[in-house]
Protein backbone atom coordinates (compact mmCIF):
# COMPACT_ATOMS: atom_id res chain seq x y z
CA UNK A 1 0.00 0.00 0.00
CA UNK A 2 1.52 3.44 -1.10
CA UNK A 3 0.64 4.95 2.04
CA UNK A 4 2.22 2.91 4.19
CA UNK A 5 5.55 2.69 2.02
CA UNK A 6 4.82 6.74 2.34
CA UNK A 7 5.11 7.06 5.97
CA UNK A 8 8.06 4.63 6.29
CA UNK A 9 10.32 6.67 3.52
CA UNK A 10 9.50 9.69 5.38
CA UNK A 11 10.51 8.14 8.30
CA UNK A 12 13.72 7.11 6.78
CA UNK A 13 15.10 9.61 5.41
CA UNK A 14 13.80 12.48 8.10
CA UNK A 15 16.30 10.07 10.52
CA UNK A 16 19.09 10.48 7.79
CA UNK A 17 18.63 14.26 8.37
CA UNK A 18 18.46 14.40 11.83
CA UNK A 19 21.26 12.13 12.33
CA UNK A 20 23.37 14.63 10.36
CA UNK A 21 22.05 17.76 11.69
CA UNK A 22 22.88 16.64 15.20
CA UNK A 23 26.77 15.91 14.25
CA UNK A 24 25.86 11.95 15.07
CA UNK A 25 28.11 10.95 11.47
CA UNK A 26 29.38 7.43 12.85
CA UNK A 27 25.57 6.62 12.63
CA UNK A 28 25.05 7.96 9.18
CA UNK A 29 26.26 4.55 7.43
CA UNK A 30 23.69 2.02 9.34
CA UNK A 31 20.90 4.15 7.31
CA UNK A 32 22.22 2.40 4.25
CA UNK A 33 22.74 -1.79 3.17
CA UNK A 34 26.24 -2.95 3.42
CA UNK A 35 26.24 -3.31 -0.23
CA UNK A 36 25.40 0.34 -1.08
CA UNK A 37 26.15 2.98 -3.81
CA UNK A 38 26.69 6.99 -2.56
CA UNK A 39 27.16 9.54 -4.73
CA UNK A 40 27.25 13.49 -4.82
CA UNK A 41 27.45 14.92 -7.84
CA UNK A 42 25.97 18.42 -9.90
CA UNK A 43 23.43 18.51 -11.90
CA UNK A 44 25.59 19.22 -14.82
CA UNK A 45 27.65 16.17 -14.34
CA UNK A 46 24.24 13.89 -13.98
CA UNK A 47 22.61 15.09 -17.57
CA UNK A 48 25.99 14.64 -19.24
CA UNK A 49 26.02 11.20 -17.98
CA UNK A 50 29.31 11.92 -16.61
CA UNK A 51 30.07 9.11 -14.06
CA UNK A 52 31.93 11.77 -11.74
CA UNK A 53 31.11 12.51 -8.13
CA UNK A 54 32.45 14.78 -5.84
CA UNK A 55 31.80 12.01 -3.29
CA UNK A 56 31.02 8.41 -3.32
CA UNK A 57 31.40 5.38 -2.08
CA UNK A 58 30.04 1.83 -2.71
CA UNK A 59 29.99 -0.25 0.00
CA UNK A 60 29.24 0.83 3.88
CA UNK A 61 32.75 -0.02 4.89
CA UNK A 62 33.74 2.88 2.82
CA UNK A 63 31.24 5.71 4.59
CA UNK A 64 32.59 4.63 7.76
CA UNK A 65 36.04 4.90 6.38
CA UNK A 66 34.85 8.62 5.04
CA UNK A 67 33.49 9.57 8.72
CA UNK A 68 36.99 8.67 9.77
CA UNK A 69 38.81 10.88 7.84
CA UNK A 70 36.41 13.44 8.86
CA UNK A 71 36.91 12.91 12.38
CA UNK A 72 40.52 12.73 12.02
CA UNK A 73 40.99 15.59 9.69
CA UNK A 74 39.05 17.71 11.93
CA UNK A 75 37.82 20.36 9.52
CA UNK A 76 34.08 19.80 10.52
CA UNK A 77 33.68 21.76 13.44
CA UNK A 78 33.30 24.68 12.71
CA UNK A 79 29.67 24.50 11.02
CA UNK A 80 26.74 22.56 10.93
CA UNK A 81 23.62 21.62 8.95
CA UNK A 82 20.17 21.75 8.53
CA UNK A 83 18.42 19.45 6.16
CA UNK A 84 15.31 20.73 4.84
CA UNK A 85 13.25 18.13 2.67
CA UNK A 86 10.56 18.39 0.63
CA UNK A 87 8.25 15.00 1.31
CA UNK A 88 9.43 12.17 -0.90
CA UNK A 89 7.65 11.34 -4.45
CA UNK A 90 7.63 7.70 -4.39
CA UNK A 91 8.32 6.86 -8.24
CA UNK A 92 7.82 2.80 -7.58
CA UNK A 93 7.82 0.14 -5.63
CA UNK A 94 8.30 -3.38 -5.82
CA UNK A 95 9.08 -6.33 -3.86
CA UNK A 96 9.68 -4.66 -0.76
CA UNK A 97 12.54 -2.09 -3.05
CA UNK A 98 11.47 1.86 -3.78
CA UNK A 99 12.42 4.07 -5.61
CA UNK A 100 11.87 8.03 -4.67
CA UNK A 101 13.08 11.58 -5.44
CA UNK A 102 13.26 13.97 -2.25
CA UNK A 103 14.05 18.10 -3.03
CA UNK A 104 16.20 19.22 -0.04
CA UNK A 105 17.68 22.22 0.92
CA UNK A 106 20.72 22.24 3.12
CA UNK A 107 21.24 25.29 5.36
CA UNK A 108 24.92 25.72 7.02
CA UNK A 109 25.68 27.38 10.03
CA UNK A 110 28.77 28.55 11.26
CA UNK A 111 30.19 28.50 14.21
CA UNK A 112 30.10 31.97 14.83
CA UNK A 113 26.06 32.57 13.37
CA UNK A 114 25.78 33.40 9.82
CA UNK A 115 23.33 31.10 7.63
CA UNK A 116 23.87 30.36 4.27
CA UNK A 117 22.48 27.81 1.50
CA UNK A 118 25.16 25.55 1.28
CA UNK A 119 23.51 22.94 -1.31
CA UNK A 120 19.98 22.65 -3.01
CA UNK A 121 19.41 19.51 -5.27
CA UNK A 122 17.41 16.03 -5.36
CA UNK A 123 17.94 12.94 -3.67
CA UNK A 124 17.46 9.55 -5.92
CA UNK A 125 16.90 7.10 -3.76
CA UNK A 126 16.67 3.34 -3.92
CA UNK A 127 15.32 1.97 -0.31
CA UNK A 128 15.14 -1.30 0.90
CA UNK A 129 12.54 -2.77 3.15
CA UNK A 130 12.72 -5.43 4.80
CA UNK A 131 12.76 -7.04 8.32
CA UNK A 132 15.63 -5.28 9.40
CA UNK A 133 14.17 -1.80 8.62
CA UNK A 134 14.35 0.69 5.91
CA UNK A 135 17.96 1.18 4.25
CA UNK A 136 19.20 2.73 1.34
CA UNK A 137 20.54 0.75 -1.44
CA UNK A 138 21.26 3.83 -3.21
CA UNK A 139 21.79 7.22 -2.85
CA UNK A 140 21.89 9.79 -5.30
CA UNK A 141 23.07 13.23 -4.71
CA UNK A 142 22.43 15.43 -7.63
CA UNK A 143 23.29 18.78 -6.10
CA UNK A 144 21.84 21.51 -8.68
CA UNK A 145 24.72 24.21 -8.34
CA UNK A 146 28.16 23.30 -9.87
CA UNK A 147 29.71 25.26 -7.55
CA UNK A 148 30.58 23.64 -4.84
CA UNK A 149 32.36 25.04 -1.38
CA UNK A 150 35.32 23.46 -0.27
CA UNK A 151 33.90 22.87 2.95
CA UNK A 152 32.06 20.15 1.76
CA UNK A 153 33.01 18.03 4.45
CA UNK A 154 29.63 16.25 6.25
CA UNK A 155 27.68 14.19 3.77
CA UNK A 156 24.57 15.78 2.16
CA UNK B 1 -10.69 9.38 4.03
CA UNK B 2 -8.27 12.53 4.40
CA UNK B 3 -5.27 10.10 5.10
CA UNK B 4 -5.71 9.33 1.47
CA UNK B 5 -6.71 12.35 0.10
CA UNK B 6 -3.54 13.74 1.74
CA UNK B 7 -1.55 11.14 -0.01
CA UNK B 8 -2.48 11.99 -3.10
CA UNK B 9 -2.46 15.71 -3.01
CA UNK B 10 1.28 15.14 -2.02
CA UNK B 11 2.31 13.02 -4.94
CA UNK B 12 0.56 15.38 -7.19
CA UNK B 13 2.07 18.75 -6.15
CA UNK B 14 5.64 16.88 -5.84
CA UNK B 15 5.21 16.06 -9.44
CA UNK B 16 4.46 19.16 -10.39
CA UNK B 17 7.75 20.50 -9.07
CA UNK B 18 9.79 18.00 -10.39
CA UNK B 19 8.73 18.73 -13.71
CA UNK B 20 9.39 22.39 -13.06
CA UNK B 21 12.68 21.87 -11.81
CA UNK B 22 13.22 19.35 -14.47
CA UNK B 23 12.85 22.04 -17.20
CA UNK B 24 9.95 20.00 -18.67
CA UNK B 25 7.95 22.81 -19.31
CA UNK B 26 5.46 21.48 -21.78
CA UNK B 27 4.11 18.95 -19.39
CA UNK B 28 3.67 21.27 -16.91
CA UNK B 29 0.21 22.58 -18.45
CA UNK B 30 -1.13 18.73 -17.99
CA UNK B 31 -1.48 19.02 -14.05
CA UNK B 32 -4.05 21.27 -14.38
CA UNK B 33 -7.56 20.31 -16.08
CA UNK B 34 -8.92 22.17 -19.12
CA UNK B 35 -10.80 24.75 -17.35
CA UNK B 36 -8.33 25.92 -15.22
CA UNK B 37 -8.33 29.00 -13.31
CA UNK B 38 -4.13 29.86 -12.77
CA UNK B 39 -2.44 33.53 -11.06
CA UNK B 40 0.59 34.65 -10.05
CA UNK B 41 0.33 37.89 -7.63
CA UNK B 42 1.69 39.41 -4.54
CA UNK B 43 -0.16 39.09 -0.80
CA UNK B 44 -0.35 42.39 -0.34
CA UNK B 45 -2.51 42.58 -3.75
CA UNK B 46 -4.34 39.33 -2.76
CA UNK B 47 -5.31 40.84 0.84
CA UNK B 48 -6.38 44.16 -1.35
CA UNK B 49 -8.80 41.93 -2.90
CA UNK B 50 -7.24 43.44 -6.07
CA UNK B 51 -7.66 41.34 -8.73
CA UNK B 52 -4.56 42.11 -10.94
CA UNK B 53 -2.07 39.36 -11.36
CA UNK B 54 1.70 39.12 -12.26
CA UNK B 55 0.99 36.27 -14.62
CA UNK B 56 -2.61 34.35 -15.08
CA UNK B 57 -4.50 31.93 -17.43
CA UNK B 58 -8.03 30.49 -17.24
CA UNK B 59 -7.51 27.60 -19.46
CA UNK B 60 -5.37 24.61 -20.31
CA UNK B 61 -4.58 26.28 -23.63
CA UNK B 62 -3.64 29.46 -22.16
CA UNK B 63 -0.82 27.99 -20.41
CA UNK B 64 0.39 25.80 -23.28
CA UNK B 65 0.84 29.46 -25.47
CA UNK B 66 2.54 31.27 -21.97
CA UNK B 67 5.25 28.02 -22.52
CA UNK B 68 5.60 28.37 -26.46
CA UNK B 69 6.19 32.16 -25.77
CA UNK B 70 8.73 31.30 -23.18
CA UNK B 71 10.29 29.18 -25.20
CA UNK B 72 10.36 31.22 -28.57
CA UNK B 73 11.64 33.99 -26.35
CA UNK B 74 14.96 31.20 -24.67
CA UNK B 75 14.76 33.80 -21.74
CA UNK B 76 14.35 30.80 -19.38
CA UNK B 77 17.85 29.02 -20.23
CA UNK B 78 20.51 30.79 -17.83
CA UNK B 79 18.74 29.36 -14.42
CA UNK B 80 16.65 26.71 -13.34
CA UNK B 81 14.18 26.63 -10.01
CA UNK B 82 14.33 24.20 -7.01
CA UNK B 83 11.73 23.99 -5.68
CA UNK B 84 11.29 23.17 -1.37
CA UNK B 85 7.50 22.46 -0.76
CA UNK B 86 6.03 22.39 3.13
CA UNK B 87 3.00 19.73 3.19
CA UNK B 88 -0.30 20.54 1.88
CA UNK B 89 -2.51 21.46 4.42
CA UNK B 90 -6.19 20.21 3.67
CA UNK B 91 -8.76 22.51 4.20
CA UNK B 92 -11.88 20.79 3.08
CA UNK B 93 -12.78 18.25 0.92
CA UNK B 94 -16.11 17.79 -0.98
CA UNK B 95 -17.08 15.11 -3.85
CA UNK B 96 -14.02 14.96 -4.98
CA UNK B 97 -12.74 18.61 -4.94
CA UNK B 98 -10.30 19.55 -2.69
CA UNK B 99 -8.66 22.80 -1.22
CA UNK B 100 -5.71 22.56 0.22
CA UNK B 101 -2.76 25.18 1.41
CA UNK B 102 1.01 24.74 0.92
CA UNK B 103 3.84 27.40 1.71
CA UNK B 104 6.71 26.86 -1.06
CA UNK B 105 10.36 27.99 -1.35
CA UNK B 106 11.71 29.09 -4.92
CA UNK B 107 15.32 28.20 -4.79
CA UNK B 108 16.93 29.63 -8.26
CA UNK B 109 20.06 28.70 -9.66
CA UNK B 110 21.63 30.39 -12.15
CA UNK B 111 24.05 28.50 -14.75
CA UNK B 112 27.08 29.88 -13.42
CA UNK B 113 26.07 28.37 -9.81
CA UNK B 114 25.29 31.17 -7.48
CA UNK B 115 21.97 30.87 -5.50
CA UNK B 116 19.53 32.83 -4.46
CA UNK B 117 15.84 32.72 -3.01
CA UNK B 118 13.65 33.70 -5.57
CA UNK B 119 10.21 33.74 -4.31
CA UNK B 120 8.83 32.28 -1.11
CA UNK B 121 5.00 32.05 -0.65
CA UNK B 122 1.78 29.92 -0.55
CA UNK B 123 -0.24 28.18 -3.14
CA UNK B 124 -3.85 28.16 -2.35
CA UNK B 125 -5.48 24.85 -4.91
CA UNK B 126 -8.63 23.42 -5.80
CA UNK B 127 -7.90 19.59 -6.93
CA UNK B 128 -10.36 17.67 -8.53
CA UNK B 129 -9.68 13.88 -8.09
CA UNK B 130 -11.23 11.87 -10.69
CA UNK B 131 -10.88 8.40 -12.67
CA UNK B 132 -8.10 10.90 -14.47
CA UNK B 133 -5.95 11.63 -11.69
CA UNK B 134 -5.80 14.43 -9.05
CA UNK B 135 -5.60 18.01 -11.18
CA UNK B 136 -5.74 21.25 -10.59
CA UNK B 137 -8.83 23.06 -11.21
CA UNK B 138 -6.83 26.69 -9.78
CA UNK B 139 -3.57 27.53 -8.52
CA UNK B 140 -3.31 30.89 -6.93
CA UNK B 141 0.21 31.25 -6.01
CA UNK B 142 0.62 34.46 -3.72
CA UNK B 143 3.90 35.21 -3.19
CA UNK B 144 5.28 36.90 -0.03
CA UNK B 145 7.49 39.24 -1.28
CA UNK B 146 5.99 42.36 -3.92
CA UNK B 147 9.41 42.54 -5.33
CA UNK B 148 9.64 40.61 -8.41
CA UNK B 149 12.60 39.70 -10.47
CA UNK B 150 12.36 40.48 -14.09
CA UNK B 151 13.78 36.71 -15.17
CA UNK B 152 10.04 35.52 -13.80
CA UNK B 153 9.75 33.30 -16.21
CA UNK B 154 9.50 29.61 -15.80
CA UNK B 155 5.90 28.82 -13.85
CA UNK B 156 5.73 28.86 -10.10
CA UNK C 1 -1.53 3.53 14.32
CA UNK C 2 1.10 5.74 13.48
CA UNK C 3 0.10 6.98 9.44
CA UNK C 4 -2.82 7.98 11.27
CA UNK C 5 -0.60 10.10 14.31
CA UNK C 6 1.51 11.66 11.39
CA UNK C 7 -1.14 12.93 9.37
CA UNK C 8 -2.81 14.95 12.82
CA UNK C 9 0.46 16.31 13.70
CA UNK C 10 1.04 17.19 10.33
CA UNK C 11 -2.07 19.23 10.21
CA UNK C 12 -2.06 20.97 13.36
CA UNK C 13 1.74 22.04 12.83
CA UNK C 14 0.92 23.31 9.45
CA UNK C 15 -2.36 24.90 10.89
CA UNK C 16 0.40 26.65 13.50
CA UNK C 17 2.74 27.62 10.71
CA UNK C 18 0.02 29.19 8.83
CA UNK C 19 -1.66 30.98 11.71
CA UNK C 20 1.05 32.75 12.46
CA UNK C 21 2.24 33.66 8.47
CA UNK C 22 -1.10 34.83 8.10
CA UNK C 23 0.04 37.00 10.52
CA UNK C 24 -2.97 36.13 13.27
CA UNK C 25 -1.13 36.13 15.99
CA UNK C 26 -4.24 36.26 18.48
CA UNK C 27 -5.30 32.72 17.33
CA UNK C 28 -1.55 31.27 18.50
CA UNK C 29 -2.09 30.25 21.87
CA UNK C 30 -5.14 28.07 20.94
CA UNK C 31 -2.64 25.54 19.60
CA UNK C 32 -1.49 24.68 23.15
CA UNK C 33 -2.89 23.37 26.42
CA UNK C 34 -3.43 25.89 29.28
CA UNK C 35 -0.79 23.96 30.92
CA UNK C 36 1.62 23.80 28.35
CA UNK C 37 5.57 24.91 27.98
CA UNK C 38 7.03 27.34 25.35
CA UNK C 39 10.63 28.12 24.47
CA UNK C 40 13.33 29.83 22.18
CA UNK C 41 16.98 28.69 22.90
CA UNK C 42 19.90 28.21 21.11
CA UNK C 43 21.41 24.81 19.97
CA UNK C 44 24.29 26.28 22.22
CA UNK C 45 22.49 26.80 24.95
CA UNK C 46 20.45 23.41 24.73
CA UNK C 47 23.54 20.92 24.28
CA UNK C 48 25.59 22.81 27.65
CA UNK C 49 21.94 22.06 29.19
CA UNK C 50 21.44 25.96 30.05
CA UNK C 51 17.98 26.38 30.88
CA UNK C 52 18.11 29.80 29.57
CA UNK C 53 15.29 31.08 26.68
CA UNK C 54 15.39 33.72 24.13
CA UNK C 55 11.53 33.58 25.01
CA UNK C 56 9.32 31.18 27.18
CA UNK C 57 6.27 31.13 28.17
CA UNK C 58 4.21 28.03 30.92
CA UNK C 59 1.17 28.65 30.28
CA UNK C 60 -1.36 29.61 27.66
CA UNK C 61 -2.27 32.90 29.25
CA UNK C 62 1.42 33.68 29.35
CA UNK C 63 1.34 33.32 25.65
CA UNK C 64 -1.45 35.57 25.76
CA UNK C 65 0.43 38.41 27.11
CA UNK C 66 3.11 37.85 24.48
CA UNK C 67 0.80 38.39 21.90
CA UNK C 68 -0.78 41.73 23.63
CA UNK C 69 2.41 42.83 24.28
CA UNK C 70 3.62 42.50 20.96
CA UNK C 71 0.73 44.46 19.61
CA UNK C 72 1.30 47.38 21.60
CA UNK C 73 4.48 47.69 20.98
CA UNK C 74 3.48 47.62 17.47
CA UNK C 75 7.33 46.76 16.55
CA UNK C 76 5.93 43.41 14.65
CA UNK C 77 4.25 45.42 11.62
CA UNK C 78 6.74 46.02 9.23
CA UNK C 79 7.61 42.57 8.62
CA UNK C 80 6.12 39.06 7.66
CA UNK C 81 7.16 34.98 7.95
CA UNK C 82 6.98 32.30 5.79
CA UNK C 83 7.60 28.86 7.62
CA UNK C 84 9.10 26.15 5.56
CA UNK C 85 8.63 22.59 7.27
CA UNK C 86 10.06 19.71 6.73
CA UNK C 87 7.92 16.55 7.95
CA UNK C 88 7.29 15.75 11.66
CA UNK C 89 9.66 12.66 12.87
CA UNK C 90 7.87 11.02 15.05
CA UNK C 91 9.54 9.76 18.14
CA UNK C 92 7.15 7.78 19.89
CA UNK C 93 3.22 8.04 20.67
CA UNK C 94 1.96 6.87 24.20
CA UNK C 95 -1.88 7.25 25.55
CA UNK C 96 -2.46 10.13 23.72
CA UNK C 97 0.96 12.00 23.99
CA UNK C 98 2.77 12.36 20.65
CA UNK C 99 7.02 13.28 21.00
CA UNK C 100 7.90 14.65 17.72
CA UNK C 101 10.70 16.05 16.23
CA UNK C 102 10.70 18.71 12.94
CA UNK C 103 13.08 21.12 10.79
CA UNK C 104 12.01 24.33 10.13
CA UNK C 105 13.01 27.44 8.00
CA UNK C 106 11.59 30.57 8.76
CA UNK C 107 12.24 33.28 6.24
CA UNK C 108 11.38 37.11 7.04
CA UNK C 109 9.99 39.22 4.52
CA UNK C 110 10.40 42.96 4.82
CA UNK C 111 7.82 45.39 3.74
CA UNK C 112 9.95 47.11 1.18
CA UNK C 113 10.63 43.57 -0.27
CA UNK C 114 13.94 41.94 0.75
CA UNK C 115 13.82 38.10 2.16
CA UNK C 116 16.47 36.68 4.39
CA UNK C 117 16.68 33.55 6.29
CA UNK C 118 15.49 34.54 9.96
CA UNK C 119 15.61 30.99 11.42
CA UNK C 120 16.65 27.64 11.22
CA UNK C 121 16.62 24.79 13.58
CA UNK C 122 13.90 22.20 14.65
CA UNK C 123 10.76 21.98 16.99
CA UNK C 124 11.11 19.66 19.87
CA UNK C 125 7.33 18.96 20.74
CA UNK C 126 5.12 16.57 23.00
CA UNK C 127 1.70 16.60 21.38
CA UNK C 128 -1.66 15.96 23.48
CA UNK C 129 -4.45 14.51 21.27
CA UNK C 130 -7.82 14.11 22.65
CA UNK C 131 -11.43 14.90 21.71
CA UNK C 132 -10.32 18.60 21.91
CA UNK C 133 -8.09 17.72 19.01
CA UNK C 134 -4.18 18.16 18.76
CA UNK C 135 -2.46 20.49 21.15
CA UNK C 136 1.06 21.23 22.11
CA UNK C 137 1.70 20.61 25.49
CA UNK C 138 5.23 21.98 24.55
CA UNK C 139 7.49 23.27 21.94
CA UNK C 140 11.19 24.00 22.57
CA UNK C 141 12.06 26.04 19.91
CA UNK C 142 16.30 24.97 19.04
CA UNK C 143 17.34 27.47 16.57
CA UNK C 144 20.58 26.81 15.27
CA UNK C 145 22.68 30.02 15.16
CA UNK C 146 23.33 31.61 18.71
CA UNK C 147 23.12 35.15 16.49
CA UNK C 148 19.22 36.81 16.58
CA UNK C 149 18.18 39.23 15.24
CA UNK C 150 16.66 42.31 17.71
CA UNK C 151 13.64 41.56 15.47
CA UNK C 152 12.41 38.60 17.05
CA UNK C 153 9.10 39.72 17.51
CA UNK C 154 6.84 36.99 15.97
CA UNK C 155 6.93 34.30 17.79
CA UNK C 156 8.32 30.95 15.90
Amino acid sequence: MMQDTFYKITMAQLGYAQCLDNGELEAWPEFFVDNCNYKITSDRNYRKGMDVGILWADSKGMLHDRISSLRDANIYEPHKYRHILSQPLILGEDNGEVQSETSFLVIRIMRDGPMDMFAAGKYMDRYKISGEGVKLQERLVVCDSSHFDTLLAIPL
